[in-house]
């Protein structure tokens, strides 16, 4: 018998053409429900487990109760040339991201750059998603999301911020590209979750008790704790990454119209309904540059390549093969993956199944 | 008899009329004598002792050897509408940075936002001035720069990039604005050599000696050693840290064609020389974006007011008061310092008393 931690595999294909169908089942247009699995597909691909089909139960959940709208109108509130604001109508943020992203990448060819922040969405998959569309049209790409409330700012005793990522990619030339992808906390929450699974302490900086003290004891962020921002503590900078978690909550909420810190609302629905609402949904942003109006981008992209070369070279610190350059661990999975398959663990596979038995659509294991 | 800690106090007004005199002296234009020496008198009013006047006699020093153009010929290499790239010309960055900010804010002001890289530019002060000026003209405000190598990629044993400061600023309604000016380090170089005045222990995560071990010691960074990123280990998340040092480092430099990363030149003459170059001086990324291009203006500050007010009532941490907001510290000290003056330690009176002496620019302790 396999246990919790026993994986199946199933190839990206399969997993994606699943989750399209299940999208399709709630009345999600085909076009849409294909490119909401591609976010999903991915992020599996990529080898960020948490992001993937792990959480199509949620939207299965969300879309079966009629909290996500599957036919969003997905309109823009307001435009002046390079920049812009988009309502997604409650829609799937796996389908309202990128469409809002694609507005981003076309003001960015006809403007030079292009900023889209968005309102009434909902949660948008892997932030990384959104640049890797940019490569492909050869811009410089940004995203960024708020998420439901999990971090505390430093010095506060309670959770006031999501974990609100930022990515941006560049695109090399022989090179691949650099991508970043990171949330603005110390730790992705799933690591937490992770420790308290294998019943293990966690690091001191992950996280603080209900009462804002330093913890070591995972099960202290489940009884009310909060997370850290990046920085952990005062004296390691923890208020840089606080100010980083507002910078893209203010660019995804605030200026979009969107709920902000501790009102975003939860994402699943076992989660915290916030006391008031301040806008509509949660909220991203978008960015795209072409690299063109800055310089000649064969210029640029062999630069980037020499960037990584020389940075691939530094001397490596004792017990370790050197630094890596941002997106190599996810262009690893995705090499791996893409031919062997996407692990999946028997409690995301048991959801699968759930998903299947509950709508009709075949889903087996091999 | 006052010794090294002891401090003498000065009005803002008199040390910025002597640094104009200075720059002028070199022939810097007047007005852009006076430009660059508002950037260090902002910098000294906001309590970032490090980057005012403290730094004067580096910039006398350069001046004098002809290290920097005193009357650059600023150019737009390369423009797209809202997006363009700067040629300072070997200027004072306390010169170039402010023209070209005011490209960005002018871009902004035209095609809803506006993106500036620059190249062949030196220091340009606290990255926190340039937002600053966005908010006088209702702008949200973005500024990096790459500065001269200190810092190691996460797993890296030698100093790779700089200290790269972020800072970006939006506009409250009553409350006065979030200001954020981050290091993507762990730390200011300046609470190291602190410490080594100090000759106290640093905390672990700060730096790591010349073979890329963490160390308490300060005086290992003076011995080859580099500063961490923010996050400081893989577990803390130091990988991110170093990712945003890099983005600034990319920005900044192969998008304008700068020398970025361990070939950005010295700031100072005791400085190491890089062993090569890859572009034009130092690098900096401007950027501005108009509010009423995503939503109604005051609309927006007004959220930005609600913003503040909530994340003030955030339950405390023990043994604090609770999160601050961005910017909160350095406008309390520009409140004090503008009324009482700016403190200056006696070895930076004596270097501006050396400067009095060598160019005959009268400067008096009072």
């Amino acid at each position: 018998m396999r246990d919790e931690q026993e994986t199946y595999l199933f190839s990206s294909d399969y997993l994606k053409d699943f989750s399209a169908k299940v999208f399709a089942y709630f009345g999600v247009p085909s076009a849409d429900a294909r490119q909401a699995a591609d976010v999903l597909a991915k992020s599996d691909l990529r080898g960020i487990d948490s992001h993937g089909v792990a959480r199509l139960h949620t939207y299965f959940d969300m879309l079966a109760l009629g909290k996500i709208n599957p036919k969003p109108k997905i309109t823009i509130i307001r435009e002046k040339l390079s920049v812009a604001s988009v309502d997604g109508d409650n829609g799937l943020g796996l389908v309202v991201g990128p469409k809002a992203n694609e507005i981003a990448m076309e003001k960015a060819e006809q403007y030079g750059s292009g900023w889209v922040s968005v309102c009434h969405t909902n949660h948008f998959g892997i932030a990384g998603y959104y640049p890797l569309k940019a490569l492909e049209r050869d811009l410089i790409g940004w995203a960024m999301t708020n998420t439901t409330k999990l971090v505390a700012p430093l010095w506060g005793a309670e959770r006031m911020l999501g974990t609100n990522p930022i990515a941006i990619a560049f695109p090399g030339y022989k090179e691949p590209p650099i991508v970043i992808d990171m949330a603005t906390s110390a730790v992705a929450y799933g690591k937490i979750e992770m420790a308290l699974r294998k019943k293990e302490k966690i690091p001191r900086g992950w996280i603080v008790d209900k009462e804002g003290r330093m913890t070591t004891e995972p099960q202290d962020m489940i009884d009310g704790g909060a997370q850290l921002p990046l920085g952990s503590e005062r004296e390691l900078g923890g208020h840089k990454g606080y100010a980083l978690a507002a910078m893209v909550d203010i660019m995804c909420c605030v200026l979009s119209g969107a709920n902000w810190g501790p009102f975003a609302p939860p994402f699943a629905l076992r989660q915290e309904i916030p006391t008031r609402s301040v806008g509509k949904g949660i909220g991203h942003l978008f960015g795209a540059m072409r690299i063109d109006g800055f310089i000649d981008k064969d210029e640029f992209k062999k630069q980037i390549d020499e960037w990584i070369r020389v940075f691939r070279k530094t001397r490596p610190a004792p017990g370790t093969n050197g630094p890596l350059i941002p997106g190599d661990p996810e262009r690893e999975a995705e090499a791996i993956r893409g031919k062997e398959g996407i692990p999946l663990l028997k409690p995301v596979v048991d959801e699968l199944l759930d998903i299947s038995k509950k709508t009709g659509i075949p889903f087996e294991i091999r």
